[in-house]
């Protein structure tokens, strides 16, 4: 039986019998709007597990360290134990969602370079935007530990960017999180999955991502499948 | 017959013989979330005329300048005509109002050191919080005109805080508007008063703001009133 350590809105995380390595569970339920919309989705736990390990090892290759160790089952992945930093680290290239509502852009305008929000990481307040001076006075994270955030987001990006454009993707935007190891060096962790990035379609600007399931456009199993078939997944079933 | 330039929810702008000079008039009334609030109070013109004269004139005396040339009635002023930039620049020293509710901090507490945010100036978007980024990215100002923004309103701060102390108030938090005059020098502009202050009596923690009317505290002319007198005004009637 696997000790339960904490169970978020799509992972569950497990303790296994080495202190520094935990065990995270993708499930199928998908959220949005900060919890207001639910549903469960057969296949989706699967597929983010999936494209999450795919990408973990893509910027593993490109020298980019994360907290992942290796998938161990369909749903299931090692990853290394770190403290989260209570912060989501957006990077934008093109506007859309919130950043399109906030400043009256219209969506699929492209930016003149990317943009890194920081949002606080708490459902009590709706995850509100903050900026560096809000980040210090509530001590989420220090001038320091912002620079390297910042840094590793846009590096991130920049990879990100090249990856998905190979596979006739265009990566909108995307948010990542961070957690310190037990020596304090700053390792990406959660997940990078269509759940947390905007992915269109090249051609058509089809949307391979969550937007599916907020917007109600279709299927969002096919639009996860479409992503985690140009990466190159097979299916194991 | 006076040539109205542009009315906005307090006050209205007319133009004057010189090119270089507008005449402002403040209403008398009040406005809060956003337009959603509204009301007529009689004698809210005078006083936040009266004490915004005050206040422009004491910045002065500190090195200061603001567009503020002269009052030239109960409810008028003449200020330098600048072209207004676009965002809402706040000051906070202790927590309140939407940065309590953003951070989830309570109202009262004192910052550890003091915080300038910038608010996008744009009714229809709500005048949303922006980062640096967002500011650049819609043109709204340049890094170097950030700067100086900051820069202004840090020093405003240190000496409307030590002013207002020794008037037994606690100058919570403000906002400010700059403008920049056909040289392209940045200037303090709009007003300084109750309406944009948050000011609260250092011996009892009584609120002498708008306030009082977004949140049905009492009456707003007695604590307008309480700010004039203790800024040394006198009746003019």
């Amino acid at each position: 039986m696997k000790e339960l350590l904490y169970e978020g809105k799509a992972k569950r995380i497990y303790k296994t019998e080495d202190p520094e390595i935990v065990l995270v569970e993708y499930k199928d339920s998908a959220t949005a709007f900060n919890g207001q919309k639910k549903a469960e989705i057969t296949g989706k736990g699967r597929l983010n597990n999936e494209i999450t390990s795919l990408i973990f090892l893509k910027l593993k290759e490109k020298g980019i360290d994360s907290h992942f160790i290796k998938r161990i089952s369909e749903t299931e992945q090692l990853v290394k134990k770190v403290t989260i930093i209570p912060l989501e680290v957006v990077v934008r290239n093109t506007a859309a969602g919130t950043l399109s509502k906030r400043l009256g852009i219209e969506e699929g305008r492209q930016l003149s370079s990317p943009i890194v929000e920081f949002y606080l990481k708490d459902d009590r307040l709706g995850d509100p935007l903050v900026t560096e001076s809000h980040i210090f006075e509530i001590k989420a994270a220090t001038a320091e530990e912002i620079n390297i955030l910042r840094e590793k987001a846009l590096q991130i990006n920049t990879v990100l960017s090249s990856f998905f454009n190979e596979l006739g993707i265009n990566l909108i935007d995307f948010k990542l999180e961070f957690g310190k190891d037990r020596e304090g060096q700053i390792l990406l962790a959660d997940e990078i999955s269509p759940d947390t990035c905007r992915l269109w379609d090249k051609q058509t600007n089809e949307k391979l991502d969550k937007d599916v399931f907020r917007r109600d456009l279709g299927s969002l199993t096919e639009a996860y499948e479409t992503i985690f078939k140009r990466l190159g997944g097979h299916q194991h079933v």
